[in-house]
């Protein structure tokens, strides 16, 4: 069987780490395969090389060796080159770059600017993980540099800053009036992002940001098209818990977008391809599914990977329930 | 009073912060300024970043961050980045580069890249170890990419490697054919390099390689030119302590070039504009000594910051009272 999954970063890889230890532990899916196309439009160039946050969450929490505290970054990394770009004056200093994590950009920025692709430079990443040996192949959504930029107004008149440095420095505090995202005109799918939606068994939305993640991926030419025609059932995972999100800022996001921040809201934006829908059972702020649509509740909270697992298990189950039907 | 130093990396840095402890203990040459013209051929590129080793060493040396023990590279630095770079694969991994020393080599690639020529990228970097504040100026030979090339022979036909190949890789020990200077014939000196010569009242030349250190900021067009003309006069230093090179490989570069590893010999490769000249006195081997060359014995080992103050005085000394004549 073949899953595909949709994602962002740090939400995103705690819901996947969850399923390849469910599969692990299911004895009839330990022949699964997974594919995860992961969002590239907060990937920035700073200091001249390039960052995919992302991919390298992923990459990381899939690979086991994420920051566990704080979800994205390596473990027991340390900062000494940032130190010395600190003390040379070098800008910005609002994004921090574990030394670790360096030299993951580095190797990127030195494959990529030999002429490898994206999707090239991140099997090279993935197999310093063991990624394929998992049966996970990560693919960005794109190997076209794409961006996201945010519109702001801090008072002198609006103007476009990257998405990162509205959501780190700014922490997403000064309100967003619109996305663009820089380079999408000209971008098209990834080699193998299309089959992978077309041809899965189960198509999964994990609980990532619904705008600035899992949006910018349906975004890229043919991915939206990809969904609803696929066979697969397409089940997504709410972003909120409790009625609000948990981490990172989906509330300002969906703000921005004019979308109200609730689950029905939010399955209301992939009411086009979506089949099944797992809501929290904190709040009864279910509201109205889109028509046709199999909502279940369930807690979303992932404590720790037992629960991560168990609440993937519940995406995936509810996924092959339906393509039974 | 202006006193202008072609220098390569350990052995000219640790002579030239000799130089400066001089300076400062001096009171009547308190207010001596000094302009350091640094070999750029030892530069390479590495995982996509551009690396001065010598403009580094003198860096670092000066502005008291070296690390004392290896002579070259931060002192108390990590290898996180690199540690890394080996897991991914990246080559070559026969370089060492520390976190810190990364900092210096990401800020001046960016900068580079912003299209800053490399006098100013090292001007920056200056900065930041408080150079000009004591009166030190540093400046590449050329502001052209050069790199010294080494023709070499292991078996298989001759080939060229990058200097830092054969110097750190090979360890010097397969024997070089020649040196080629790729880039040299479109080099020109940096800004200020020529009147840095030729209106100082004294110029110096480190205990530095003569062939693949002066040597090579001796090939800029105008330099030799420079200090045929120049009104100061030009003291050496030998690199050769009891008739061999106390650190490096002078004598395997002495040897590609057909001259032998004598302070005479070394002598008569500056004979066109030598005025005096620092031997070694643990040894008779001083020979003939170009005609006109003022030659004096001492002791040229430096032990430490004190003996390296001792010799550097020496030579100003000599300068001082060459230029009275």
């Amino acid at each position: 069987m073949h899953v595909t999954a949709l994602s962002g970063g740090v939400g995103g890889a705690r819901f996947l780490r969850g399923l390849t230890t469910h599969l692990a532990r299911t004895s009839d899916l330990a022949d699964t395969t997974l594919t995860v196309i992961g969002n590239t439009g907060d990937d920035i160039t700073l200091f001249g090389l390039r960052v995919c946050p992302d991919l390298d969450t992923l990459l990381y929490t899939l690979g086991g060796g994420v920051h566990e505290g704080q979800g994205w970054g390596r473990a027991d990394d340390t900062a000494a080159v940032q130190t010395e770009l600190a003390a040379l004056g070098v800008q910005p200093q609002w994004f921090g770059l574990g030394d670790r994590d360096l030299g993951t950009h580095i190797a990127r920025s030195l494959w990529l600017g030999q002429g490898h692709t994206l999707s090239e430079v991140t099997a090279r990443l993935a197999d310093r993980w063991g990624l394929p040996d998992g049966g996970i192949t990560l693919l960005p959504m794109t190997d076209t540099p794409v961006e996201t930029h945010v519109v702001v107004d801090e008072g002198e008149g609006p103007r476009a800053v990257h998405f990162q440095e509205w959501w780190v420095r700014m922490r997403a505090a000064v309100p967003a009036q619109r996305f663009l995202v820089v380079g999408m005109e000209r971008a098209t799918a990834a080699p193998g992002v299309l089959d992978a939606i077309r041809k899965a068994d189960v198509v999964l939305l994990p609980p990532s940001n619904p705008v600035v993640s899992v949006g910018i991926i349906l975004g890229v030419p043919g991915v939206r098209d990809a969904l609803r025609g696929t066979q697969a059932p397409v089940i997504g995972v709410s972003p909120l818990v409790g009625g609000r999100p948990l981490r990172g800022h989906a509330d300002a996001c969906l703000r921005a977008i004019g979308v109200e921040t609730s689950s029905a809201a939010v399955a209301g934006l992939y009411a086009d391809f979506l089949t099944g829908w797992l809501v929290d059972d904190s709040l009864d702020e279910v509201g109205e599914a889109p028509a046709g649509v199999h909502v279940r509740r369930r807690p979303l909270l992932m404590r720790d990977l037992d629960s991560a697992a168990d609440l993937a298990g519940a995406a995936l189950g509810l996924g092959l329930e339906l393509r039974r039907r």
